[in-house]
């Protein structure tokens, strides 16, 4: 093959990169350059299949740039490509570009939010196994990364992942420039360390010496294609490439060429054909088979029964999922306790056991949801704290996912604080636009799941390890935003406000209060947020004393949701959350260590009267 | 070497871990069973050098329970060691027991609490840096490792991390017994497997086919101690060994044997005499060199001249170190972002560069930590959200750490919302305990740098990228929980609460308000936790209004914190919070569309007043 067409266009990209970054002044063209081949090869020599005009389309290749910052180079593929103009280049990371620093959901051509290094393979996972294992179709799936990612053990989950599931439709591309922010990295230009480990994980791995000679590029594409399993191109490469003054020279990172240092990089990249286009291979006009929606049952649960939420969990799973053919189910080797396993009897190949890697079973949910699914992922609340910045990210991957999280609170009881989600709620909570749900009985943990289910964007469900009583009948409802008056009468002294296993203390507690004389309102918060506030605000200005109380630590939970949300008020507010360190024993007794017992929650409303 | 006593020891082990499980009626005795002979031999076999008398003897061994969950083994062998009485074990995860369910830093003779997989590694890690570069003392540090954890990317980085520091005095013992929680692992017995893995990342692998033979273990010892790398004991072993009804077989995971179980299984087991005892062997009594502390410089700073409170952090390590014999530094391949790099210019051998591997870095802070240093660990703000679950396990460890987090909020402009710490308080603030500081100029945050130094605990600093211009002279204190009035009158209309970079967009908004003839307070909020709550309720009741402002999504940070602590006071208070998807953009810009500008306080104030 002559690639000489290729040389032209890669200068072209270069030219793109060079300006567009020193225009806007900031922005990472030292690793632009390194990665231009590789990229060129696969864009526009044969290598990736897509349809530029339908970005959307089923079949089409998925490109990861997993190294987010190396963004100038991915505009400036899309430019040379003729999807981009060059004014549009030249607003890169202006504050009206949709070109930005990072890409985000939005960036034209871009498959999902990167920026936060050692993301982009589990993304990519979860790409090639919904093509694989879901549509069931042929498009491959490429990840541009990296070496200082490398160093994220998140790579490592990918990598293990990817294996185990055989993902031979899956192409890492790893642009080996040697240095990283602030110098050299781990292992330098020593591709065989990178072949070593990446090896180790099951994968093959393709060495290029010259990652800027598109033949042993294109060379490579070809063998990575046609290996039978995942494969990893390793390539040399040089930071800066082609621009003396920054070539792989350290000191560079992220730091654009001064107007005059511009002129002598473009005169040394030579005059460049504005006019040249990079063609993309059109992919196969292929889409899914569609599977029919089939009606679902009914939940049914004997009033009074006690049932765990984190099995009615499982079980909406099973009866939901005949209705939903796009949900997806992953957990992370407890779905023995999350009880996501019961989808395994109805629908085994939807399930996806991912292991306890947290972050890779996170990152691989968003790449099944970018492609259309909807993914139901658990593990332990505590647990997702592991996941903690992909969860972040998938925000901006303008993700849509149902996170649950069993095991909530000091209330697991024996196995202690490591097991606890205590920050759980927090963690959630401070993602923009999220909901976040807390069901006290099967009844309504059922009715939560499909409300999630229902709601685009990112959903946690935190659910309760030790049964509790069913609360609700069939024919309640429980809407995102909502929440349900349990007790209340025309002489209520104070509002308890609660969720989960607290609501089930704060129901004995007013059953001891009107023992006692005191009568109460009582409120299941199921929907921490969105927050029910008109319910909260008449309940304070009609009992003028709320208890919150709630298996969780003090701050960023449904305490300060409720003190938030009711500023001003002017209402007595005491807020019970776990102050205490946590430790193992029985619920009941850590419930009432920590001062969020059916006791605590008395004295409190008595002291306070 | 005569392996029956070992046998024997192992038996009674056995013993102890069957009786004391089923006594709970919770645990994970299976899993204690199979790493039996592992221990054993290690500590009984004269591998481990420590003095049980003096756990805290600065050259002891140090042994790690990575997997936290055979937590019944553990004790198991100290009581074997004569440490704990049959009667402690009998107690184990009861409520007033120092025996929980995993172990916590209030543990006897635990290094530190584990329980969430896959940081135990890490933690080893810190502990073996310690040994070989700060104290320079000849302990090492073992690791006891299950096999599903090392699903786990966070091994990996551990493991890189090793090699890369030629930890040859850490080693790892891989208990692969097969079996996970909900079934097989996903590489079974298959030993090579580890091996490929671990041995790619540049470890000594030291395969045993069978962990139950002492001699087989015990010449693994032999050969790991002397690797002259960091060594990974690979062991075949058996979930439940030693019990028929529960060997090797699955649906045992943190399951108890019943009472008639037991006595089946103890029968199995044979006649134990628990007369014996284990004898460890002693270490050299050994204490590092002691460097002195030398008096510090004050830091100095132009009142008005603009330096970000980034660039102050770096200052104030290197300006404090030599007056803290106690302090490392690590970072995650920014420092030259995070200014942790100025230390490396003063004390070098004090700079630990941890990659762009945030598990591995704060676990391994906390291995620091455990052996009495105080690390100072940075990173992105927005990239702690990576380790979140090891800065969550480390409050257990009784950690003594200062997180510092740069580059906060959408201040820092066109990088975009991968880059932006906008959940960094919010996971902070919800560590029980934690101190939270958040300064606004470089003044302040020398001081808040040297209050974290002295502070015992988890202190998390949060840093600005841009420039702000120095506030505060070298007078100033700035004690944690305290806050102070910037500007005031005797006819405040209103008072604006901030911190960071919104105090400068508040001291703007309070210009301009005044121009209008309005007054308003400003308190510059610099201990979001501990809030100086009296400070705050004095504002609101002599002010009215309430307007806090701040760069951090508007869960879990400052105004909720605000809200929270004057619950039920009846001032009103209005949240200005980042609330709509951040994006590039210039940080003038940014502030601007999030509503947390200085035109947004000044309307804040004027439509509320």
């Amino acid at each position: 093959m002559n690639t000489d067409p290729l040389r032209e266009l890669a200068r072209l990209v270069r030219y793109y990169i060079l300006t567009s970054s020193t225009r806007a002044g900031s922005g990472h063209p030292s690793s632009s350059l390194s990665a231009t081949e590789l990229m060129c090869c696969l864009l526009f020599g044969g290598v990736l299949r897509y349809d530029p005009e339908r970005p959307g389309l089923p079949n089409n290749d998925r490109l990861i740039f997993s190294k987010g910052h190396a963004s100038p180079l991915f505009y400036a593929l899309w430019a040379t490509a003729g999807r981009l103009t060059e004014d549009d280049l030249s607003r890169m990371r202006t504050f009206d570009s949709p070109l930005q620093g990072h890409p985000v959901a939005s960036t034209p051509f871009a498959e999902a939010a990167t920026g936060s290094l050692g993301q982009g393979l589990s993304i990519g996972v979860g790409m090639a196994l919904n093509a694989k294992y879901v549509d069931k179709l042929p498009y491959r799936t490429f990840v541009l990364l990296g070496d200082s990612e490398m160093a994220e053990g998140s790579q490592y989950e990918a990598l293990q992942s990817a294996a185990h599931y055989n993902l031979d439709n899956l192409v890492g591309v790893l642009d080996v420039n040697r240095l990283g922010q602030r110098g050299q990295t781990m292992y330098g230009h020593d591709l065989q360390a990178y072949a070593a480990r990446v090896g180790a994980f099951g994968w093959e791995t393709i060495l290029v010496q010259d990652g800027h000679d598109p033949a042993q590029v294109l060379e490579a594409y070809g063998r990575a294609v046609s290996a039978g399993r995942p494969a990893m191109i390793i390539a040399r490469t040089l930071k800066g490439k082609g621009v003396s003054v920054m070539e792989d020279k350290e000191g560079w990172h992220g730091k654009t060429l001064a107007p005059d240092q511009l002129d002598a990089a473009l005169a040394e990249i030579g005059p460049v054909d504005k006019s040249l286009r990079g063609v993309i291979a059109p992919p196969e006009d292929l889409a899914p088979t569609k599977e029919a929606s089939a009606a679902v049952a009914q939940p049914s649960y004997p009033p009074g029964k006690a049932v765990s939420t984190r099995k009615a969990y499982g079980n909406a799973l099973a009866r939901l999922i005949p209705g939903h053919p796009e949900m997806v189910v992953l957990d992370a080797e407890v779905s023995n306790s999350t009880y996501a396993e019961s989808v395994k009897a109805v629908r085994p190949e939807r399930f996806f056991e991912m292991y306890v890697a947290e972050q890779n079973m996170v990152g691989a949910a968003l790449g099944l949801s970018r492609r259309g699914k909807k993914p139901c992922v658990s593990t332990f609340a505590a647990f997702f704290t592991r996941a903690c910045d992909q969860i972040r990210m998938s925000r901006y991957s303008d993700a849509d996912i149902l996170y649950c999280g069993s095991h909530a609170g000091v209330s697991i009881g024996e196995d202690g604080p490591s097991q606890m989600g205590l920050e759980d709620l927090a963690m959630f909570r401070a993602i923009l636009g999220s909901v976040v749900l807390y069901p006290s009985d099967a009844m309504s943990a059922e009715r939560l799941v499909e409300a999630a289910l229902e709601h685009r964007g990112i959903t946690y469900l935190r659910t309760t390890r030790g049964d509790t009583p069913i609360l609700y009948g069939p024919e309640e409802r429980f809407p995102i935003g909502g929440s349900k008056v349990l007790r209340q009468s025309g002489k209520d002294a104070a509002t308890i406000v609660a969720a989960g296993i607290t609501l089930h203390e704060a129901l004995a507690a007013e059953e001891i209060l009107a023992g006692r004389g005191v009568a109460v309102r009582v409120i299941d918060c199921y929907s921490v947020k969105p927050l029910d506030t008109a319910a909260l605000e008449q309940a304070a200005s009609q009992t003028g004393l709320l208890v919150i109380v709630e298996d969780h630590h003090a701050q960023g939970g449904l305490g300060e949701a409720v003190c938030a949300a009711l500023a001003g008020s002017g209402t007595k507010v005491v807020t019970l959350a776990v102050r205490r360190m946590p430790r193992s024993g029985k619920p009941a007794q850590l419930l009432e260590y920590e001062g969020i017992s059916r006791e605590a929650i008395v004295a409190a409303v008595t002291s306070n009267l």
